[in-house]
């Protein structure tokens, strides 16, 4: 019986110049964070369903791909609900939370640490989004200054500057900003998540979209004009935390505004111009553990945001027994190379490849291997090629794989330059 | 509720020493590949349990971690025994079949393939071996001559002596001499595969064990006798493929025992003395896929091979529809870092770094970062470090994190180099 070849619904093969982008995209990436200090550690792809459905996930918890129990601990579950013990991490965040309260003793106080890793999410398939991708994250775990939020936002979007992405904006805000803003609009405390998801699609839907949800949702007609009209006054570019401090007097976290204002400051100094630093009071990010300041990356290019991230305070500690503080940011690697990609991999060049080529019935195999380490041991990449039928065909071939030039070995063993195809640049500048 | 925090079962946690070790040890590797034109590819970690239990993989399709159906699709399914769609890869070389076979038109022809990642098996968990590890691959695909061969054999040992590895024995046989030496015996032709299973483990129960599993199996006594008498005279440094023919006479494969000679004989004067490279007429390899070569690779601080592969050209033609040939050699990856971890990783040495030390209270940030930056800018690793109230403590834990040189920012925002302890080295030398 001939299988389906393709690959599981929503994944998806990468093919060879796709995996030397990426590559060469997470090198720099990595370098960028390895010269910060920052150390990278791993943790297994799996884990155990208790520790994924706690209620970190948000959403994400239900889109959980399920292993199933192995042998006698499967028999015996059979006919129950609870055939699957483990599932595949939907993201770097909850595992590295384990990671920390399991190693803790044996890691570098505080922990600078890079995670960059495939995660799982069974969603319904649609371009461009795929149920595997690759996280590429930085967090700072037992560090309370906002010194943390400022190093990490630094080395992110220094990282993005180097993989070639200009044109950054950075936007900052704060959960308890957000949270003493819609207090202060009169929502009811209780429900103030579900103004969080609506304010979360401001980009997508607008405002008048936004209204129109909060309405469907249930919410009081004066805490929606109060939102909006305060939104309307805060969203510009010149906004600050104080001014919106001022709007909203007494309600506001003092704590949280001087921390989001030194964030800010600090960060839009040392960016000296190299990318947009602002203040957005609208920004939510989706996942609930967040407890202090919130921060993602825009780049022209890409309709969502390319990084995002914030403060963890309280996730460690349900694992460990005491509160660490934490504070993480991820980019969203297939975005990057969405970007990338479309733009033509202008970035790095390759290496220029030889190829020798030879027919095995009449060449002496050593000679070739022999020509083959000397250029090697020069720091060469050098192809053994069989002589193909269709050797015309075959230089092609070559060519389109980044080959600049191919040896030729005749009947007697002798090494020769093949004559390559003008490239059609040359031949219009002749 | 606290959690357990261990990883699940048979898993495991990578501190960051020992990813640093990884990432250094693959990059060599990777680096030996690509020098030889191989690129890299990758698949989904995740594939249909249909491609997964095809035969091909033997022992380890017992060992497939399963995942659930999602949604509507599992609930169709409850009540049967099929609740389960997809499974975790348990090798690397079941999914680049799959992935030529949909890919193959927008290949290179031939694929030299590199494919690096985890694998999952569920096997029992014992010492030193786990449930998720990495295999290090690399396979050609579209080449029927044995210059296949000996292409891998000579870049995966060049890639083992690049990571420091000497002391390397390549072991040499093919799956067709091994079914003609087994034939001209006597054993039953349906048999053939319990006999194979026995001789496997030859290194581990030694020829009394061979012996007492082949009678226990109900071979014939006097099939057992000439398989032990054979071996015998051809399991010596000094056995070649020839003789070995001239000892089976007309039932050895004449095209296999030259392809061999001519292998065996390329590789050793290759090698020219850096690896030892032997015929082994003993060699079975576990997998059932292999249809011709097959070899390893052996480390004096390794009780079993750290590397092995062999040709398989039927695999591919059972999903494409015809077949292509292909051979493939993988690297026991975490073999291989058990050895560099035990001997110490005296390999590559890790940069020193830098830490800025000061007080957030005191100094302003700005001048941190700057100076930072410039020695970002000059190549250097820098690490931000908020000063902690048990200072001396603080420098022993930087130096133990491989800084070198730390920069302390007094009151006024002067940065002053620190005295660090002088090295129990250094001291002995005064």
């Amino acid at each position: 019986m001939k299988l389906p070849t393709t690959p599981p619904r929503g994944m998806r093969d990468v093919l060879p110049d796709e995996v030397d982008l990426r590559d060469r995209t997470l090198a720099t990436i990595l370098d960028v964070y390895r010269r910060r200090g920052f150390v990278r550690i791993e943790t297994p792809a799996v884990e155990s369903l208790a520790l994924l459905t706690r209620g970190e996930g948000g959403e994400n918890e239900k889109l959980i791909f399920k292993i199933l129990k192995r042998g006698e601990r499967l028999e015996a579950s059979r006919g129950t609900e609870e055939v699957a013990d483990l599932g595949l991490r939907f993201d770097l965040t909850v595992p590295l939370a384990r990671y920390y309260a399991h190693n803790h003793a044996r890691l570098p106080q505080p922990l600078k640490a890079i995670q960059i890793g495939p995660v799982w999410r069974a969603e319904r398939p649609q371009h461009g989004r795929f149920r595997q991708f690759t996280q590429c994250d930085i967090d700072i775990l037992g560090v309370r200054s906002e010194v943390a939020e400022i190093e990490l936002i630094l080395a992110t979007a220094d990282a993005l500057s180097a993989i070639g992405l200009e044109d950054l904006t950075v936007r900052i805000n704060d959960r308890r900003l957000l949270t003493s803003l819609v207090r202060h609009c009169g929502f009811e405390e209780a429900r103030f998540e579900s103004v969080f998801i609506a304010l979360d699609k401001l980009d997508k839907i607008e405002a008048a979209g936004v209204v129109k949800e909060l309405v469907e949702e249930g919410h009081a007609g004066p805490a929606i004009s109060a939102l909006m009209a305060l939104l309307e006054t805060s969203t510009t570019t010149s906004s600050t935390p104080e001014r919106l401090a001022q709007s909203l007097g007494d309600s506001l976290d003092p704590v949280a505004s001087r921390a989001l204002t030194r964030i800010i400051d600090t960060v839009t100094e040392a960016a000296a111009g190299r990318f947009r630093v602002m203040f957005d009071p609208t920004l939510v990010r989706g996942m609930s553990y967040y407890t202090g300041p919130i921060f993602e990356i825009r780049h022209q290019d890409a309709a969502s945001s390319i990084a995002g991230g914030g403060r963890y305070d309280r996730m460690i500690g349900k694992l460990l027994g005491h509160d660490v503080p934490a504070t993480g940011f991820s980019i969203g690697f297939e975005r990057v190379i969405n970007i990338l990609t479309e733009r033509g991999s202008a970035g790095v060049a390759r290496r220029a490849k030889t190829a020798l080529v030879f027919d095995e019935d009449t060449v002496h195999l050593a000679a070739v291997l022999a020509m083959a380490r000397d250029l090697w041991d020069d720091g060469r990449v050098v192809m053994l090629e069989l002589k193909a039928k269709r050797f015309g065909k075959q230089l092609q071939d070559l060519e389109s794989q980044g080959v600049g030039r191919v040896v030729v070995f005749d009947a007697d063993g002798h090494p020769r330059d093949a004559d390559l195809a003008p490239r059609p640049e040359r031949e219009r500048s002749v």
